[in-house]
C-alpha cells in the first residue's frame, strides 16, 4: 500500500478530524474524483469512522462508497520476522 | 444488525480464534453456503481479521470474499443520548 499518491489517505494515529478534513479538502478545495482511504491493523476501524462520517456528515448527498477491500500484507516486525496484517482500501466517489 | 440468524458471526471482545473457529465450523460441519461476520466501532478492525484469517489460513481456496458494507447505526449511550456507531458486514462465501 502507498500513500504516495494525492488521492490517498492512509488513516493513522493522528488526531480523528485531521483525516476526516483531508478527505473533504481533497474533494472540496482540490477537486479529486476519487479518494481511496487506506488503513492496517487497529486503524482500520478508524478508516471506515472517517469514510462514513467525511460522507455522511460533512459531504452528505455529495460523495459514497464505491468499493470497499479488504487484504492481508505480509510486513515484518522488530525483530524482522514475518507477520501478516490486515489491511482496508474504501474508495469513496463524487455522485454522478 | 441482528446476530440471532444461524449465518451471522457477531464479532465481540472473546478470543479472537473463536470467531474464527465459529466461520470455519459453520463452513464445515453445518454447511453453511454463505456467513456474513458483522461488527461494530473497534471491533470492526477484528471482524477484517476473523474474515481474512478464516478465508486465507483455514478455508484456503473454499471462501471468498463476496461483499463488504459499512454503515452507521443509530444507538444509545448510557445516559440515553443518542450516538451513531461505525458497522460493518463482511460477506464470505464457498467457492463454487
Amino acid at each position: 500500500m502507498s500513500d504516495e499518491k494525492d488521492n490517498v489517505i492512509f488513516v493513522g494515529k493522528k488526531a480523528f478530524m485531521n483525516y476526516v478534513s483531508g478527505v473533504v479538502m481533497q474533494f472540496t478545495t482540490q477537486e479529486a474524483d476519487e479518494i481511496v482511504v487506506k488503513a492496517r491493523g487497529n486503524n482500520i476501524s478508524r478508516a471506515v469512522d472517517v469514510a462514513l462520517i467525511s460522507s455522511t456528515k460533512f459531504l452528505d448527498n455529495q460523495i459514497e462508497v464505491k468499493d470497499i477491500q479488504i487484504d492481508l500484507e505480509d510486513l515484518e516486525n522488530k525483530n524482522q520476522k514475518p507477520v501478516k496484517v490486515s489491511t482496508i482500501e474504501i474508495t469513496l466517489v463524487k455522485k454522478k
